[in-house]
C-alpha cells in the first residue's frame, strides 16, 4: 500500500467518524491492500475501517494480516461473523488462521465442510509451521497420462478459469500416484494429437509434506519454480506448493530473524497496548540482565585494582565492546553460511584459523591504537601495554567463541541464529573485563 | 544444494586431485547447484571444480554465484574464456555480471551483440541496483489485440518452447504501447474464435523501470504475481519482471540487512583471505571504537567519584547495557514498520508515547530489581536508589532515541536501518554512564 492511500483513508476518517466516501474507497482496494492499511492504523481507526469492509471479504483479509493485527480484528467480531468469514476460506487458508479462532467457531466451520475439505484441513493442521505441509494448497489440476493434449485442452476449457499459479498440470495415475508434470507452456506449443505421456516432464522437482519449508524455498529459488507437486510417502499427489506461498514464507522468515536479533519474539502490533509490548520484550531484557549482572560480578572481583588505578574503569568498556562487535561479525557470517548449507565437517578448523588470523590483524591494529591512546590520556606506558595486550586477547576470544558457539548449536541441531548474539556478547563482556582487569592486576597494581 | 552432494564432491576431490567420476557428477548437477557448491568450497577446491565445469555452462554459473565468489572465479579465467562465457548470456544476465568483468572483455562482448541486444544491455546497465530496470529481463512474448486466439495459439506453436516464467503474453499495439495482458490460463480456457482484445486483461499491474525494486516486490507479494510488464514513460513495453528475479532480490536484501546489522558491508566469501575479511569489517569496528571511546571519556569525567565509591565501576555497565538492548528493540520495530510503509506523519507522537510507557514499565520493574540487588551486594540503600533511578532514566532515554533516530533518518530520506543500532547504542552507553555516575556524584559521593 502506498502512503497516499493511507493519507486519503485517514482524511476520510477524521474525528474517528468515517465519511461516506470511505466505503467506496475501500471497495476499490485489493484485499491485500486493505490488510496493509489495517496494519498501519491505530486500534480505534483500524476497527472503524474494519466495520466498513464488506462481510464477504472478511475471511480473505484475515488471512492476509499479521498475527498480532488478526487478533485485534477477531476480538472485535462476534462468533457468527467469524463463522461466516471462515466459511469463505479454503482448507489451506483456514488452517493458517485456525490457531487464532475460538474453539467453538472452528467446530462450527468444520461441520460445514465436505469430507474432502475436512481431510485437507486436518492434513494442513497436522504439519508444524516451517514444513511444506503447512504451506501447500490444494488447487492443483490433475490429468491422466494416457489422454491426448486435445482432450486435456477440452477438459481445461470446461473450467471457467484455472486456479491461480497454475503453470503446470500434474499427471497422475488411477491411484493418484504422480507420474510427471505438464507445463501449460508446453501444452500450448505441442501438437494436440500427442498423448500427455509423450509430452510430460518426469524429472521435475517434487516435495514431501514433511520437507523443511526453508529447503523448499531454496529449491524454488535455485530452479526458478512457480509451483511444485507435493506427494506423500507412496508418491501420491496430496497438494502443491506455489511461489506465492514461498515468497510469503521468505518474507516472514526474514522479518522474524530481524526481530529476533533484537529479542522481539514475534511481530508486534505497532500500536499494541503497553502491556502487550512489554510481554513481547521482557524475556530478552531479562536474559541480557543476567549476562550484564555476571559481567558486573567479574568487575566486582577486581574492585581493589580499580580503586588503586581508576583509569581502568574508564578503559574497560572499550575492550569489552570491540570484542563484542568483532565476535558478532564472525558469528553473523557463520550463521548465514550455515543457513545456506555452506559449512561442512572439515571446514570448521579452516574457518577458525581464518577468524583467528583476522582477530590477530585487528588486535595488532586496534590494540596498538588504543594502547597509544591510553598512554596519551594517562601518561602510563604500562597501562598502554596492558590495554593493547587485553585488546588482542579479547579479539582472539571473540573469534574463538564466534566460531565455537554456532558450531555447538549446529551440532545440537538448534537453530544457530537464535541467541548467538547474546551468548557471544556475554563471553566478550565478561571475558573482556576479566582479561583487562586481570592483566592490570598482574602488571600494574 | 544438500550436504550429501557437498560430501560426495569432497570425497571425489580428496588430496586436491579430482577423481575422474567428479566430472560426470558435475554434469548431472543443475547450474544453480554447481554455484552453491562453489560457494561452499575453499578456494583451492573451488578452482579445481571450476576447471572441470564444461565451458558452455560457465556463463550461467557466473550469474548465479555471489559477488565475492564470482570475483575469485573470474580471477582464475583468461580473457578468452571470459568472452566465451559472457557471450552465452542474455543482455539482462550480462548486465548483472558486467561490473566484475575486465573492461576489455566487455568491449569484445558488446561488439558481438546485435543492435537490439546492445540497446538492452545499455538500458539494463543504466538503472541503479534496487530499481526495476536493473532486475527486468527481455524474454516477453508479445501479441496484437486484433488477432484471434486461434492465431495466437498457432503463433506460439511455432516456437519450440516459451521463455521461462511465461504465465501471460503482453498485448501491444503497432508502436509497442502496452494494451493489456493475456494470461496463458485464460488463453487455454477461452474460445479460440474470440479476439485477443475481448479476452485480455486491461487492469493488470504494470511497472516502470525507475520504480523501486522494493515496491515492485511488495506488489508481487500482495497481488501474487508471476510476471509483470515493464513500460517506459510513453507506456511502451520495454521488458518484464518475473517472480524469480523478485525472489532473488528479496533474498539478497534480507541477507544484506542481516549482514549490515553486524557491520559486514557485503557478502563475504566464507574462505576469503584474512586481508579481504579485514577490509570488509574494519570500518564497523572503527566506528564502534569511536563511540566506545566517547563513552570512555564520559566515565573519565567521573573518575573521582569512582575512586571514592568503586562499586560504581561494577554497576555502571548494567545500566548502559540494558538501555542499549531496550533502545534497539524500539528501533528495530520502528524501522520494520517504516519499511512496510506503516508509519505516517501524525503517528510519531503516538508511537513515542507508547514507547515511553513501555520504558516506564520496564524501568519500574528492572530498576527496582537492580536497585535491590545493588543494595544486597553493597549494603548501601542510597546506592540502590541511584541504581533504580538511573535505570529508569536511561530506559526513557533509550525509548526517546529509539523513536527519534529512525524519525530523523526517515526525514532525511536515508535508509533508517543502516547504522541505527550503532547510534542508539552510542546514546545509551554514554548517556547511561553519564546518568548513573552523575546521579551518584550528586547523591552519594
Amino acid at each position: 500500500m502506498n502512503e497516499d492511500t493511507l493519507q486519503q483513508v485517514q482524511d476520510l476518517l477524521e474525528d474517528g467518524k468515517p465519511k461516506p466516501e470511505l466505503h467506496a474507497r475501500l471497495e476499490r482496494l485489493h484485499a491485500a491492500d486493505i490488510a496493509a492499511l489495517l496494519e498501519a492504523l491505530p486500534l480505534e481507526e483500524r476497527l472503524a475501517v474494519w466495520n466498513l469492509v464488506k462481510a464477504d471479504r472478511d475471511g480473505e483479509i484475515l488471512v492476509e494480516v499479521s498475527d498480532a493485527v488478526r487478533e485485534s480484528l477477531i476480538d472485535a467480531m462476534d462468533p457468527r461473523e467469524l463463522v461466516a468469514a471462515a466459511e469463505t476460506l479454503e482448507a489451506d487458508e483456514l488452517a493458517d488462521i485456525a490457531p487464532d479462532l475460538p474453539e467453538s467457531v472452528i467446530e462450527e466451520v468444520v461441520q460445514s465442510l465436505s469430507a474432502e475439505e475436512r481431510e485437507r484441513l486436518r492434513a494442513a493442521l497436522s504439519f508444524p509451521e516451517g514444513a511444506v505441509g503447512a504451506l501447500m494448497d490444494f488447487d492443483h489440476v490433475v490429468v491422466r497420462d494416457d489422454v491426448t493434449l486435445e482432450a486435456v485442452t477440452r477438459y481445461l476449457r470446461r473450467m471457467d478459469e484455472l486456479p491461480d499459479h497454475t503453470d503446470q498440470l500434474f499427471v497422475v495415475d488411477r491411484d493418484q500416484v504422480l507420474q510427471g508434470t505438464l507445463p501449460l507452456a508446453r501444452l500450448i506449443v505441442s501438437d494436440l494429437d500427442r498423448q500427455v505421456r509423450q509430452v510430460m516432464l518426469t524429472e521435475s522437482v517434487k516435495l514431501y509434506p514433511q520437507d523443511r519449508a526453508e529447503d523448499a524455498a531454496g529449491a524454488f529459488e535455485r530452479y526458478d519454480l512457480i509451483s511444485a507437486p507435493v506427494v506423500d510417502g507412496s508418491e501420491r499427489l496430496v497438494g502443491r506448493l506455489t511461489v506465492n506461498a514461498v515468497v510469503d514464507y521468505i518474507r516472514e522468515k526474514s522479518a522474524e530473524s530481524q526481530l529476533a536479533e533484537a529479542g522481539l519474539r514475534e511481530e508486534e502490533d505497532l500500536f499494541a497496548p503497553v502491556l502487550d509490548s512489554f510481554k513481547n520484550r521482557w524475556a530478552w531484557l531479562a536474559l541480557n540482565l543476567v549476562t550484564a549482572f555476571i559481567a558486573s560480578r567479574v568487575i566486582g572481583i577486581f574492585e581493589d585494582s580499580i580503586a588503586s588505578l581508576v583509569a581502568l574503569a574508564a578503559l574497560m568498556p572499550i575492550v569489552a565492546g570491540i570484542g563484542g562487535n568483532s565476535g558478532n561479525q564472525t558469528t553473523t557470517m557463520i550463521v548465514r553460511a550455515l543457513a545456506l548449507g555452506q559449512i561442512h565437517g572439515g571446514y570448521w578448523r579452516k574457518l577458525l584459523r581464518k577468524e583467528m588470523g583476522v582477530a590477530l590483524l585487528n588486535g595488532a591494529i586496534w590494540g596498538t591504537l588504543l594502547g597509544a591512546m591510553a598512554y596519551m590520556f594517562y601518561g602510563n606506558v604500562a597501562l598502554g601495554g596492558v590495554m593493547a595486550l587485553a585488546m588482542m586477547l579479547n579479539l582472539l576470544l571473540a573469534a574463538t567463541m564466534g566460531v565455537f558457539i554456532p558450531w555447538v548449536r549446529a551440532r545440537l541441531g538448534r537453530d544457530p541464529a537464535v541467541g548467538s548474539s547474546v551468548l557471544i556478547t556475554a563471553c566478550t563482556d565478561s571475558g573482556g573485563f576479566f582479561i583487562f582487569l586481570g592483566l592490570a592486576t598482574l602488571f600494574l597494581v
